[in-house]
């Protein structure tokens, strides 16, 4: 079959290899839409989150098939899988876990300690294919009314809802989001449907907002023209919001976050931080904040998948191109490099 | 009467002073004992968190009495006081606040919109005197049984307490310390009485380190000499601790609690930072750290007063040496600025 692996920086081919044999906790999966995720961008441009050697857990090493935001359909399940069957609709939850150590054993897979957050698409072969073996546990049934776009796009709206839901965020609040990327769109649309009344979303990029602004429920800030904490404090009677979430990743927008969140607010930080970002620990203790990191999500699958075949999270709004797996590095990968009005391409393999 | 007041930088005098008039809500109080805390010093030595111009809510500005851990009898009350009379014996709960902003009239007066985190004692007369006349919301009555000295220390025991409580500290949790003065060792003795299983108290200074070995349940590490993570990892199987409170507000501590705490633990920060910290951000994100800031205290009091009362919290292990208000500069403050092995030191006028 064709699949999109990743041998060294920069060196991802599309190229034939063999289907993996379905053990008998397996099931083969059809692939139908492969989100292309910030993590497959850092892979393919830095060889990060790769492993090199053998991974504990998946037992592979580069090459592999990249692509961990994925639906598809069972076409083969092995002899002691019970819970699905040829034909199912699934999506698939990739963080690879161990199921023995304390956290998986208390529900914390997310934080496996045997895994270090790796990912099927990463750690081991992923969507970037015409198929995918992989153990049952990882599947999730979808129901007949939800779309394999919706589907694929289960898995960076989990990420954005968990932020959500661990940052609390209640009917009424006031939330900013910092940073407009798929990550940032999603966690407006999370915090909407978790019953946000006023939503700020900020960036520096103009087509991202104008994204953001066809949600239609969403006030657009881009700091290069706004004082987002100004306009945030008038919005909310010189409050601040309830919560702030961090989906850039650098150190100016934490400080944002920091600045526009009310007494006793949350911040909670849902990107990732390339560079370790300084503490207002002033503005930060005389406010009482809280700052949550988040990583991933667990437990809310069946959640999410329900909140978006309902259309109360309308992620495939944050879908800008649609593109084949045989075109994935120049249309897909090279692309979200260079051109940041883009926010989240699906990939087929047919 | 006799006070300490502030003029300036390393300018307090013990002087004569008028007592201010009983206004119709003040109640008059005779102080017994005062304790010196690190805002005092701040105070003393670098002239922070005195007003130069006039406060909004106490309307006034140095030259100031200092003293804001203080306990005393109500001698005198005023026309409209209804809650106090002549004979009670109170301790006072400082942070000054206006009753009518939104944080005020939410619960939130500690952090009240006016008040900026002004003390009685800072930003208004306080407890470095004979006596102190304040509006009666500022007075709580303590039971027969509880000593005066133990009156004292209930406002350091309130701020060590609400960082326990905002923490979450659960029974049975493990529980790292990080600074062992007179907060750090309060916190300790607090997270004991929230029913700490294990806690850990780390210091650069034997002498604090023994301080805390009274106690009798406190495993004491110093990181001049033991590896403090590992230590606490390898006394709590490998998972680190539920609960690390930051009292010592510098770099290496902060970045010791995020080591040392658990996957999903909580990092409270009660120590006011001169620096702001730099994060951890891939240590916070891959434990889902929570880091909660806090200030002072709010309706938690009472709770304290009957904790100390009972000996669940025995406050009282941290005094290290008692003096008179006389020398309150030379064997108060200028000792604790040149004598780290000092805790907690009380004042009396008499």
């Amino acid at each position: 079959m064709k699949a999109a692996r990743i041998y060294a920086e920069k060196d991802v081919r599309v190229e034939d290899v063999e289907i993996k044999e379905v053990g008998a906790n397996d099931v083969k999966v059809e692939v139908a839409w492969t989100g292309i995720c910030g993590s497959d961008l850092h892979a393919y441009s830095h060889f990060i989150g790769i492993p090199t050697e053998e991974h504990p857990i998946s037992k592979r090493q580069a090459p592999l098939t990249l692509g961990h935001e994925f639906s598809g359909t069972v076409t083969e399940v092995g002899s002691d899988v019970t819970a699905l069957k040829p034909g199912d609709r699934v999506c698939i939850e990739p963080n690879l876990r161990c199921g023995e150590c304390k956290e998986c054993r208390e529900g914390n897979y997310h934080m496996c300690r045997n895994s270090n957050g790796a990912f099927i698409g990463l750690a081991d072969d992923g969507g970037f294919a015409e198929y995918c073996v992989m153990n049952e546990q990882y599947c999730h049934q979808i129901p007949d009314e939800m779309t394999m776009e919706q589907a694929a796009l289960v898995e960076p709206t989990a990420v954005a809802y968990h932020g959500v839901d661990i940052a609390g965020v209640q009917s009424g609040d006031a939330v900013l989001v910092t940073g407009a990327g798929p990550i940032g769109l999603l966690t407006a649309l999370s915090a909407r449907a978790a019953g946000a009344n006023k939503v700020f979303v900020s960036d520096v990029s103009k087509e991202r907002l104008e994204l953001a602004e066809t949600f239609g429920f969403v006030k657009t800030l881009n700091p290069m023209e706004d004082d987002v904490v100004a306009v945030v404090m008038e919005e909310t009677n010189g409050d601040g919001v309830d919560v702030a979430l961090e989906c850039a990743g650098v150190q100016p927008t934490l400080d944002t976050c920091l600045q526009a969140v009310k007494r006793k607010g949350t911040v909670c930080v849902v990107a990732i931080f390339a560079q370790n970002p300084e503490i207002d620990a002033f503005a930060s203790t005389t406010k009482e904040v809280e700052i949550k990191f988040v990583l991933a999500y667990a437990n809310i699958y069946d959640r999410v998948i329900n909140l978006i075949t309902s259309g109360q999270i309308p992620s495939e709004k944050v879908v800008t191109h649609k593109i084949k797996l045989d075109n994935v590095v120049e249309e897909g990968f090279e692309l979200l490099l260079n051109d940041k009005s883009q926010s989240k391409v699906l990939v087929s393999a047919k």
